[in-house]
């Protein structure tokens, strides 16, 4: 219920058109449903075009094909993640105006196109960074950022980092996806003026311990203007970079 | 040097007002100086206006005062954090021009104080999770964010934070301070469409592990727009805040 | 030795068919045997109607099976809990009077229905937390409370909560079943009177640490009534929950 | 804003009264302060009579006294928890109707003495406990609870602990503290069948980890019917365990 | 052997009360047995007769089979722990005078029977400790000692242990094998006089770590006379087992 | 209830004087109070002649010499732990038949001294560790048994550990105390056919984590025949060294 | 480009043979292709002969085969590690000049044998402890140092290493791969004056927590001249090997 | 010496050519230093020259002073670390010849200056790593190495640390001390072909951990040629650096 609807109920109850007990009746279910709580729905409102996303983590196909259909009827984007190739073709033969990264595991239908502003740059450490920051990167993009790509770029050679330097400094914000030790969030961050998510990744052995020395190192960047994501939750980074960029383009 | 500087270089060599030596010279300075890093000199140059940062921890009062005069003298902003009340009250009597906040622990002169633009909203779940929201608050506004504060609003009464719902959706940008479980984050997030920095506070006892449960909750947000700095790292929360903000205010 | 034998024994010692030496000898032994932990007993007696639990993981089938019977033959509730489909059918297959919950992966014979008292509210913050839920409520709906469920109401949406404000209040006890960040537990108990179960889940990747991160929100809840069981362990919050109801419908 | 007083701003705006203007702004309002809110408001109102809580821990004398000062005067109880002696002896010369408890650093009031039910039953494993323990013992009192004492019968003596089994089985509630392995939480667990609040306590040393130990004891604990608070959460036990016996008694 | 006694042989050598064969087989067992490390030697060959280990984790049949032969051939014991069923199947169709214990995953000839001495006793929480506890029970019992169990005895119902009080008494040494909490440990060395070698197991899910709360817990041991060895290491367990009965039976 | 007046229950209840239902509930109260666990302290009475123990850390020296008055009123020895400086000498002057090791920070009065039999070898890596070391000493020795010390022999010297290998082979039981790496457990256990207790200590920094890599690394030991006890639990690594020899002396 | 071509560009523009904006133009490139990082693709050269490295866990035959052949077409040595049995036979046909070793899990091509100079030793506790060892051997062999090894002689049997003392203490480098408490390190570093470089395995269970306890215990080796590197990273302890001893032959 | 040779001397002593003086002379030997660990000892003597190291932390001003002069009697190097500036004056004025580091807190006196050979680099990150800087840097420096120092130039502005790239370049081993995510380990290493000693320190606050997120990074360091000594030990690092200096000066 939005004012107008609202301003035609008290209309109606003047008019005598409604009761007292019917209009108290639908009074009662405005705190959550219309003056309360729509404004987090009118919030949820202009987002719409954002598409709407499904975790595809231990749900069946079948799961995810109802879900979709849903959104996908309804006419919004739609952002399955974490999906193996056998779910990816599936979803990709049902919605063929779709498109399934295999190494991102992600299917994303960008239902309305629009133009892509904000810029968003990903930047990884190693090849094996790639998915969380694939990840991430269609997540922005579908979000409606424009994205850049830099991947393989660790400090074991940071010549090759520094090579990227005047992109580094074009962005509005940048995803610095990197396991091990996850020292390129810091490097990066001593390169540009635009805030750095840190996106810990899970790359690694032994004392890695599946992402945490990524993670730990990222908290405690000596260099200011980072702030990290969970471990490989690329699309957590890509949220948050929409979000600046969001910010970025009014 | 920019480009001019190094055109008006080379014609004076090619003239022969300038020896083969002093050219090589100037140049061997160059990757650092002017076309490698002066790109980042340039860019710090550009930051300028933004305040010195000294760290106090662990730093004297001789010291903190040598690096302090220096940064004033060249008329910079100057802040100083993590200072007890014994240094900031000797900053405030050399400096009357600058201000200490107690509770951030912080000292601050804003040599030239210009328009507040970009709004930094900065949330607490408790009382005692102020001094590092403050310590976020003041990095902001004195890096040119104006900046609002909720404090007090922690999920254990989460119709405290409701009230402000409608400021929660004008920020730019939230830093949420909350220690224990750290849930305000989640909570907030899910009422805001501006990026939230997660600042977790060692606040709490027992198996709060001095703020590792706050890190760990924040980390783990079920809400999408989240990313977080290390414990206590209110500085570093304003900048991540005060960097989307300059993107906002562009 | 029951209240019958031993009633006979000291008739058989009266009746100077035993001597004393005899009878102290036998009475002796009573404390572990019968008179002793007979109490227990007798406590655990006026259990019964409860069901008896086989804990399934790791358990073949025909070792559940042959306890089963045993159960079963002597008229007990049965409760099998953490066995997957298979077994599940099997057991629906040799007990047709159960019944298999496949999400809650178990199986349950309620031999003597009985009147529902006392009401245990189950709350899960998303979809992937049904399984520990289901767990707990199946075990106290066993246990003979009424039980009611709101599922997928975390804070990532709190106003979906919110509607469910009125039915919060008048449960007996909650169990809240969150991973991640487990900030749910939080938020309910600031809304309730009721004691809350909070059962972390291991629900999420990387920092959640298969359940630690919502384990440790949990235990540092900044809102008071709460308590806490192990991660995944929806048969304890169920056990905990029927506990405290058996308070409440004495 | 009640029922009554919404009718009677329906009725002005038929009447003309009030304008449409003034109407909606009244009801935009309602959220908050009346029909959604409202009820939380209402809710804690029914909690009256409760003490509020003042967490003293890194609270000034001054700032207590301040917060003391206003709940008094509302004629409300008080309890101050994690104060010192000197703290402790200032607010009992300042409010001589209230007590201050040495061991359990906890000073309070109870304005409305009331007639305790609901039985509460605290017992520790050794004497380092009872700080955690009282702290516990004090809130149950404070909020209305009989409350009686088992102290130091730990599982390195379980017949210590035998002794007092009926006692054991009469009780609504048991909060268990316990430090070093907290095994006493199972055992006590085993006798009883009134829910157990499993409190560990930071007693011990080396790879007790300050608590840790205790804490992940009593979360596997094999027994059923235990739920933990966090490390030395003595103030959070007693609330749990008179939240239980609020149900007992209604 | 001292430098006096030294002396004493050479001079006998060079006299001729030595052969040059009886001199060089003292000094031959120089440098090991007496300064150094024949000592080492003679107290292994007084070992002889206890089994030699294989350690079957990650080693194929053909690698095991190998080396068993080996020691077969000498005629000593042979214990192969940490194999399946398969590995033990092909063992026990290889030397029919072994034994393949499935639950232990051990297999075991004991080359030359000789009387147990040494009275160990092994205890379990529960079923699922069984397997280490068998590991620790067949170790102690081809090492030599005489082996007693009691299975399925934990805390959770502590009066079933306290009916083998009497056993408890008897014992030289007491192998304790639990997951979980890991209480049963502190309970049995409250019982008994003699040493507790507490052995934790990884029995147990969530917050238990893979027996990390049972390792804690019994480090934490609030009763006199309990030692630990690692996770799940009946083997351990075994040997420091028979080591005490070694020294009981001299 | 003693066996006295058992009898005369039993001889009332055959003359007439006592109904069934009168020694029925008499006897239902045996168990806890005189036949049952009577066992236990007959057992306890038994140890009599071990020092009774104060753990003195937390405690004030009034009492400390309260608990200590009545120890020694009885005639038994007297053990107190963890005590400085101060309270030892006041310790000393009230009872001058006692002795005060600051080392060890423990008061000891041997009541009844008696023939030390059974040899505890008690051994340290480095000089730092002897605290711990003495404090296993100490207890030992007062417990009854001999006691010899090799102090600052640890790894990084293996041929000083090496000179001393016949005792080491002597013992009966040896306690191995060493921090840091703690790989001195696995060495000495490698040399001997006693079974070695050990003893981590908290000597050392950083990533030794207050004792925890000594505890890993001796849980962790690849020699047979170490078990162990908590960081710096010298105390209790003296019990389990006494009980074994109790074991060996028999 | 070096200082020579330097001066010729500089000479050809000055003469008018080269235009302003080419001189720019290649000045431009200096920082990153000449002065600047030149160096270190200078430095890279120099390393020439040494295997590029293929990282082959989580990569597929195919991505390997491209990786692998640019690298040979090029002449180069080729160490591809962390692969199974089936692609190091794949590998094997296609490059019959190379050689796949099954237990260190690496394939490599010595495209130009040369002289072995430098000596590293590598050590292992276990058998198990082999394939990181061969792994840090075969890197080093291939890096062109002189390997040899000597494996399992951990500290369960100290006298084992000790028959190896004058290899020991022959070495330039010394590599000590062992996994459970990782003692071996510091026995080594004991005997010997070449830097050791500790190699923590996974070998072990329970709280070897995958090799936590053995890295734990090496970095705290009370012995000096250790560092330490990743656990299981043998391919980095053969990198630091074959670093020292590249000192070593200059 | 073999057993040949053993019984020509043998037969020299029996026909006088050899003395019992000179027999018991090699025979002295034997154990210590042919067969076992004579060798040690030479080796030991090798050693001479190198200071003897008193480790500081916890003995008196006494104790150190005791040991110190037994050392400087014998004419040798000291070397005491860990020591404030209280007992560092102290040892001033008694060995004048000595100097004392404050930042250090080294006390050193170097008896025998010699000409220093092999160059370490000694790197920070930051100002507040330089005290585990310094004590690397004299550690090596009192072993005979020369010692350069590059301090503060972290990855925060990576730009400063490549100002250094040729002095990088020409090191024999490079020690790199960093707090915080310790990223400058690995930058440095992908700079240089030393070896990289890497030494975590403590500088940091919240998930540094007390340097645990240092020490995780550099063990984590994609950069090939790093190995890590313990969190603050600069002593360690200096040592490693001093044996790897050790094989360059041959």
């Amino acid at each position: 219920m939005n004012e107008e609807s609202l301003k035609k109920l008290l209309a109606d109850f003047k008019k005598g058109n409604k009761s007292e007990e019917d209009l108290l009746e639908a009074l009662r279910d405005l705190p959550f449903e219309d003056i309360g709580f729509a404004k987090v729905d009118h919030h949820r409102e202009l987002r719409t075009g954002f598409p709407e996303v499904i975790y595809g983590e231990g749900k069946s196909l079948e799961q995810i094909l109802a879900i979709a259909e849903k959104i996908v009827k309804r006419g919004h984007n739609l952002l399955v993640t974490r999906i193996g190739v056998e779910i990816g073709s599936a979803l990709a033969a049902r919605f063929p105006e779709g498109e399934y990264g295999e190494t991102a595991r992600i299917f994303a239908i960008e239902a309305k196109p629009r133009e892509k502003t904000g810029f968003v740059l990903v930047i990884t450490a190693g090849t094996s960074d790639i998915p969380a920051a694939e990840e991430a990167a269609i997540t922005a993009s579908l979000f409606g950022c424009r994205v850049e790509r830099i991947y393989d770029v660790g400090v074991a050679g940071v010549h090759r980092l520094l090579a990227y330097e005047s992109l580094i400094q074009e962005a509005d914000v940048i995803v610095v996806a990197a396991g091990m030790e996850g020292a390129l969030a810091s490097v990066v961050a001593s390169l540009s003026r635009a805030p750095v998510v840190a996106l810990p990744t899970s790359v690694g052995y032994g004392a890695s311990f599946k992402g945490l020395s990524a993670l730990l190192g990222m908290l405690n960047s000596c260099a200011a203007g980072v702030s990290v994501v969970n471990i490989d939750n690329g699309f957590g980074a890509g949220c948050v970079a929409s979000l600046v960029c969001g910010k970025a383009r009014r």
